[in-house]
């Protein structure tokens, strides 16, 4: 499938809903469980979306929208959860999520992004020139890889107590 | 982490409104995408999802709960969605999923299971014994599953789209 910047955003729109739908009241024996020692909760991962709202996407878009002579990107924070998380509760983490991703869609749609600014690059400290179009994209498929990984995490605590059906679920063994 | 009735149930509430936050109103190019050939849609999954509400987890719970004669389980389709879904829009399955969870719950709940009834054994058709406890934490684990799932099939969509950024998305490759 190809990149195209409405149905992108409809997903960058749901996932707010969906992590709450799926995480938001659940007792902390399932929003704090992990896959084991270095593996992050369901916690863990509303605050790494979080930091990534602050100083990934948008700001790594206006990098490649402005096409200034520093056009390379900060590199990425992934522990900066276990930081700025630190007192909070889940529910205010949901909140924070939902209203900054509100607010960065509303960023994006003010750009009004014609196909010669979504081929437009910037410097990914790692890989070297990414456009546009591959930011957003992985913007989309960070938050389904994370969706995926805070169900996985959770179904990951029943490994022992479904007994011989374990089997059947792959889940239990990705 | 042990099956507790309470806690498998906060995880079977909230499955129909994740799923409707995450697919609701989505375009069927995200709805209808699969992982390739012999592969399953969010579509199809929600369609599975139904099935296991009307013939799996409840009717199974009740050979356990009966200790009749006969206590070995009806095999499960696993592709009754491709008939039985057909021509039926994803809204209208998503509503369906919900009722038939709020009444399987309310089922669930009436019973008032003991510790004892928890360990009451079916047969399952592959497996052997298999106990109430068990076949409780796998309906849990099971929607989680395919939680997992359906946010995976979506994120393959833009495996390309990526460009150089698959190399740190490994459900690109799960």
């Amino acid at each position: 499938m190809n990149f195209v910047l409405d149905a992108g955003v409809a997903v960058l729109q749901r996932t707010p809903a969906s992590l709450r739908a799926l995480l938001g009241g659940l007792p902390d024996e399932w929003t704090g469980a992990t896959e084991g020692p270095d593996s992050w909760s369901p916690y863990d991962i509303i605050g790494h979306l979080i930091h990534g709202e602050r100083t990934d996407w948008i700001p790594r878009a206006r990098i490649i929208l402005a096409q200034g002579g520093e056009r390379r990107f900060e590199p990425f924070d992934r522990f900066a959860q276990f930081r700025e998380s630190q007192g909070k509760g889940l529910g205010g983490l949901l909140d924070e999520f939902a209203e900054l991703r509100a607010q960065n869609l509303v960023t994006l749609g003010s750009w009004r992004l014609t196909d010669a600014q979504m081929a437009l690059e910037g410097e990914h400290p790692a890989f070297g020139a990414v456009t546009m179009r591959q930011l957003l994209a992985t913007w989309v498929a960070h938050d389904l890889g994370h969706v995926a990984q805070t169900a996985r995490v959770m179904a990951k605590q029943y490994r022992d107590a479904v007994g011989p059906w374990r089997a059947y679920l792959p889940v239990m063994d990705r």
